[in-house]
């Protein structure tokens, strides 16, 4: 009995392999992972779209914003900016162009990541240049690229002290009205926005499963080899997952289809590129 | 003389504090900043070329991955793929497409993050269906911010294991021949690398400093008050930083013209619009 006890004592799976498996509904090939409280904050992430109405300080904020700025920017250009909105009117307005996003209004922050390529252009100016590269799409996409990594080390940040984060791909569908809204000047482009708040208790979100390995790690040259196969078993565990969330009994790739059969279903983001060009982006 | 000790003894300025005037050669606005182990992580980050000759696990990489894999994702689309490298002749061929960096042949791995609609056509295709939503510049910066988040995930994982890294942005001076050599399919994008090894520390690198918050923290609306001077703020931190490593005396304002100056200075990225073409992206 003794012995029985001490074996049941020993875990059957480490965190690791568990907080893994949870991702995954499948366990990752392999053993002995390492693993620290950064990677279990990571691979633990969940989508939070319910929140406390509980304020999210500006010691807090300046520190999302460190971390964002502590992330990598392509030849250090930083060619980014950040709105944060907290007035609700102007969350209201935002929540409205983005498909009237609920969580939107409950949140306290909503972080919008700026491409920004009106800094440079401006520092052009000032010095009497005209800054040729900022007319190319390679420029644009430094801009995105880097908001984008800064706003993940900041989602990130966020999640260590406990609150929760949702990015607001939305606000493109009307990418005109975002930039009046926040008085964007040319040359900038609300790329997404990312709710932040004190994630409700009562209302708890779950890890989402992720296509296994094999469909998106590549050895040395491109697979397209065990793509089917490990797509079969996404939809087989996005079932599961969706079941348990009360959700309908579309698997992944039928949704995936769904959001990329018809135009309509870009939801008005089929005009982006000439939103793109109003704004300022040349994109040669 | 003992009370004098126990004065000495109490810290002046508090870790975060301490971190925080690294990053921005100047003290940060405020006090009592939320801080944990993870956010010193971030904002201690560091871009690592000097590397020891020691391989990274194939455990590592899986958990790369799975951090990656855990990221957000646009309507959890996942589109995106990384190809590992660590041969060495696929490194050198890398290498030298991407302006023969050095760092490339020392890190024993090179992951290279791919923006991939190839694997939502491929769906398409085996229900029969064109998916037309895949031609739109909406979905392309789906896949490549996809990619980015994914990306910046791993990197945090790594640098939490103790490991260094690299992006490579410059994979898209020549993005048809990074291609050919990944094996690639249509639809696909190798939107930038990043090395992945055991910093050697005998070659430290130090924390590069950042533009003020005043320059790219707006509140409710974007607010061009205050951007010049944070700049030049900026370009006389950035001298102090430039002299320490015993680099040239540029600003930064200046280094950013250099590099937008011209048509020249994109080093090819100003086909990169048709390169993209030639990869399938229609772009519409």
């Amino acid at each position: 009995m003794m012995s029985d006890t001490l074996i049941a004592e020993k875990p059957v799976v480490s965190a690791a392999e568990a907080a893994l498996e949870r991702r995954y509904r499948e366990p990752l090939a392999g053993a002995d992972h390492p693993w620290n409280a950064v990677i279990q904050s990571l691979v633990d992430h969940r989508t939070v779209r319910a929140f406390l109405p509980k304020a999210v300080s500006e010691e807090t904020l300046q520190v999302l914003v460190a971390a964002a700025q502590s992330a990598p920017t392509s030849s250090n250009v930083q060619a980014w900016s950040v709105v944060a909105v907290r007035d609700p009117a102007r969350k209201a307005r935002l929540a409205h162009l983005a498909g009237d996003q609920k969580h939107i209004l409950e949140a306290p922050l909503l972080l919008v990541w700026i491409a920004d390529l009106s800094r440079a252009a401006g520092i052009g100016e000032r010095a009497g240049l005209t800054l040729e590269g900022l007319d190319f799409t390679e420029s644009f996409l430094i801009a995105g690229f880097d908001a984008a990594l800064a706003a993940q080390n900041a989602l990130v940040a966020a999640e260590s002290l406990g609150l929760g984060t949702c990015y607001i791909g939305a606000l493109r569908n009307h990418p005109i009205e975002v930039a009046e809204t926040l008085g964007l000047p040319r040359k900038t482009f609300a790329v997404f926005g990312l709710v932040v708040g004190h994630p409700d208790p009562a209302r708890p979100a779950d890890v989402k499963p992720r296509l296994p390995q094999a469909a998106v790690l590549h050895h040395e040259t491109y697979d397209l080899a065990g793509q089917a196969e490990a797509v079969a078993r996404h939809d087989a565990h996005s079932l599961a997952f969706r079941a348990e969330q009360k959700l309908d009994a579309t698997p992944w790739s039928q949704q995936l289809i769904g959001r990329l059969h018809t135009v309509a279903a870009l939801k008005g983001r089929h005009l982006l590129k000439q939103a793109l060009e109003k704004l300022g982006f040349a994109l040669k």
